[in-house]
C-alpha cells in the first residue's frame, strides 16, 4: 500500500504518506535510516503529534498528510463544530510551513474531500517532476552542489524539490557532487538526504553545517539549492534554520543560491518575510545529540526551527511553472495572476 | 595536585594540565560535562594520543601540555636520537595549532627543560589575564556576545582567551549574554563552554551553529569573539571550523568580529593563511555521536577541523600586549619587533 510508483531499493519503495482507508499511513522519519517503520494516524491527536514530532516533515509532505487528515476526520467526526475545531488544530501544527494550511483549506472547500486529497497528492508528484525539469537546466556538468536539510521524496511525498533537481541532474548524466549539510539539530541532512542520495546513486559528501563556508572557499561549490517552508510575495523565504546563513555565505563567495519550491509554498498574502511565524522548538533538540545529553543540565537554549532569507540573496526560484528571476515582486505577481486565471477557469 | 589557584565549584577546581612528577596529568575533555576524569600521560604514544583524540585541546593548553611532555621525556629517554624523534612526533600531533610547536621548541632550547615548561604554564596564566584586561574594554554593558568552540580555562590551562574576556566582562558587572555555538562535530561549545560559563555565573544560551545568522539578524548580537589556533603575519587566522563562516556573517550584519589570542599563537614565519596546514579528521566524528550512528553506512564525509578567516574580516586581535587594529601587516610587525627586543634583552 505504501509502495510508490517508481519502485526501487530500500526507502524508494515507500511513499512518505499514503491513504490507508481507515487511517493515514506514514513513514516515521525520526527513525530513518536506522529503522524504516510505517505508522498510522487516525485521531486529531495522532495527526498533530506526527507533525509536531517531525515524524512527518517537509512542507509539501505535510501538505499531503494534512489533506488526507482532513478527509479522514470528515469521515470519523460527525459533529461539524468539533470537526472544524479539530481540523484547526491540525492546520496549526506546523506554523511556519504554509503548505499545511493551503492543503487543509483546499480540502475543506472541496465537494469530495477524499478526492481532493488524492488530487493534492497526485499533483505534488507532477509538480515535483516539473520543478526537476526546470531546475536541471541550472546545473552544469560535474557541478559541486551544496544543500541543506532534506528536500527529497521524504519531504514532499513526490520526487522532491531541491533534491529532485539534483537527482534529475544525475539522471541526465551530469554527475553532480553534492555537499550535504548534516542540518542540526535534527540531522535531516545526515539521516535523510544522505540516505536518499545513496539510493539514487548520487555522489554525496556529508559535512557539519559549519564546514559550508570553507567548502565554498576551497572545494569549488558551483551552486546552493535548498527548499522552502514559506515564501512571501516579495521573495523572502522561510526555510530550515541555517538557510539564511548559507545564503549570505553564497553571496560572499559569488555562488548562486537557488530555492526550489512548488507554488503551494508561496504565501501571496504576506508582503514580506517579517510576517512569517518562526516556530521555536524544544531545548532538548539542541541539548541532546541522537538521544545522548551533551550540554550541562539547566542550559538555556535558542532553538528557532527556521530562519528567513531575504529575497535579494536568492538568485532564482525553481517552481513547477519555470525558473523565476528577480525582481520577484514582478515575477511572482505575474505567476500569481496566471495561477488565478487557471483556477477561475 | 590538579587544583588550580582560583578554587571554586566543579571544574574550576582543576587545571586542564599539570605536572605530576613522573607524569603529565590532564583532564579528559572528551568526557566533560558527563564525567570529570583526570588521566596521566608518560610515554610518547600517550602524549600523542591525548592530543590527537582531543582529550587535551585548545591551542594554548596543548602548548603547556607539549612543554611538560618534552620535560618528562627528557627524564625518561636517555638516548638522544630517540628523544629527538619522539619529541618530533609529539610536536606534530596537532598540525594546525602553532602553540604546540612553539612550546616544544622553547623547552628544547632551554638549559632546564622542566623549569622552562613551568615558566610557559605560569606565563599562560598571566598572558590570559592580560588578554582579559585588554579585551574587557571592547565589551559594552549588557552586550550580546556570540562565541564558537571553547576558549576558556580548559582551552588554555590559564583563564582563557575569548572566554576569559567574556568572564572578565561579567566580573566587571557588564552582565553580558553569551550565545554559544554548539560547535559540531565535537560539541566543544555545548559541552565545555556552556559548562565553564555556568560555573562562572555568566548568562549563556546554547544554539546550533546554523542558528548564528538568525541570532545576528534578530537577537541584537553586539560582537563575536573567538580564539585562534594559528595567525599568519598578515592576520589571516586559522581556528575551529565554522569560524570563517561566522566572520562572513558578522561582516554582513555589521557586527565586529574579534580574535583573542596570545602572541604564542602568531606564526610570523607565514606570510598569509594559505600556508596554514588544515587537519582533516575522521568521518566518524560527523557520522556518529557518543557511539550512535546517524548517517547511513558508507557515507563519504568532508571534515576539516579548522578553517582560515582572512584578516580583512577581523575587526581586532585581543592579545596580552593590547588590542591590535588593521592594517595587521603593520600592527603585527611592530608587535613582533617589540617582542624580539624583549627576548634579546
Amino acid at each position: 500500500m505504501l509502495r510508490s510508483a517508481g519502485a526501487g531499493r530500500g526507502l524508494s519503495r515507500f511513499a512518505a504518506v499514503a491513504w490507508d482507508g481507515d487511517a493515514v499511513a506514514y513513514l516515521d522519519q525520526r527513525l530513518i535510516p536506522r529503522d524504516v517503520r510505517v505508522l498510522r494516524a487516525r485521531t486529531p491527536d495522532e495527526f498533530v503529534d506526527a507533525i509536531v514530532s517531525l515524524a512527518v516533515r517537509g512542507a509539501p509532505c505535510i501538505g499531503v498528510f494534512g489533506a488526507y487528515a482532513v478527509a479522514l476526520l470528515r469521515k470519523t467526526i460527525a459533529d461539524d463544530a468539533l470537526f472544524q475545531s479539530e481540523v484547526a488544530r491540525v492546520r496549526a501544527a506546523r506554523p511556519t510551513a504554509v503548505n499545511l494550511a493551503w492543503a487543509v483549506d483546499r480540502v475543506l472547500a472541496a465537494p469530495d474531500m477524499l478526492a481532493e486529497a488524492h488530487a493534492i497528492a497526485q499533483e505534488q508528484i507532477r509538480t515535483d517532476a516539473a520543478i526537476a525539469q526546470h531546475g536541471v537546466e541550472l546545473i552544469s556538468k560535474g557541478a559541486h552542489i551544496l544543500t541543506h536539510c532534506n528536500t527529497g521524496s521524504l519531504a514532499t511525498a513526490g520526487g522532491g524539490t531541491a533534491l529532485g533537481v539534483i537527482i534529475e541532474a544525475h539522471r541526465h548524466g551530469k554527475r553532480p557532487r553534492v555537499f550535504v549539510d548534516e542540518t542540526r539539530p535534527l540531522l535531516q541532512g545526515a539521516r535523510l538526504t544522505m540516505f536518499e542520495l545513496a539510493e539514487a546513486g548520487v555522489d554525496a559528501v556529508l559535512q557539519s553545517d559549519s564546514a559550508a563556508a570553507t567548502a565554498m572557499a576551497r572545494e569549488g561549490i558551483d551552486c546552493v539549492i535548498v527548499g522552502a517552508d514559506r515564501v512571501a510575495r516579495n521573495g523572502d523565504t522561510a526555510n530550515k534554520v541555517g538557510t539564511y546563513g548559507l545564503a549570505i555565505l553564497a553571496a560572499h563567495h559569488g555562488v548562486p543560491f537557488y530555492v526550489a519550491a512548488p507554488l503551494s509554498t508561496f504565501d501571496f498574502s504576506l508582503e514580506n518575510g517579517n510576517a512569517i511565524p518562526i516556530e521555536q522548538r524544544s531545548a532538548a533538540e539542541v541539548e541532546e545529540f541522537a538521544g545522548t545529553r551533551v550540554a550541562p543540565e539547566g542550559s538555556a537554549v535558542y532553538n528557532p526551527a527556521f530562519d528567513v532569507t531575504p529575497a535579494h540573496l536568492i538568485a532564482a526560484f525553481i517552481t513547477e511553472h519555470g525558473v523565476l528571476r528577480p525582481p520577484y515582486g514582478e515575477s511572482l505577481s505575474e505567476l500569481q495572476y496566471r495561477e488565478s486565471l487557471r483556477l477561475s477557469r
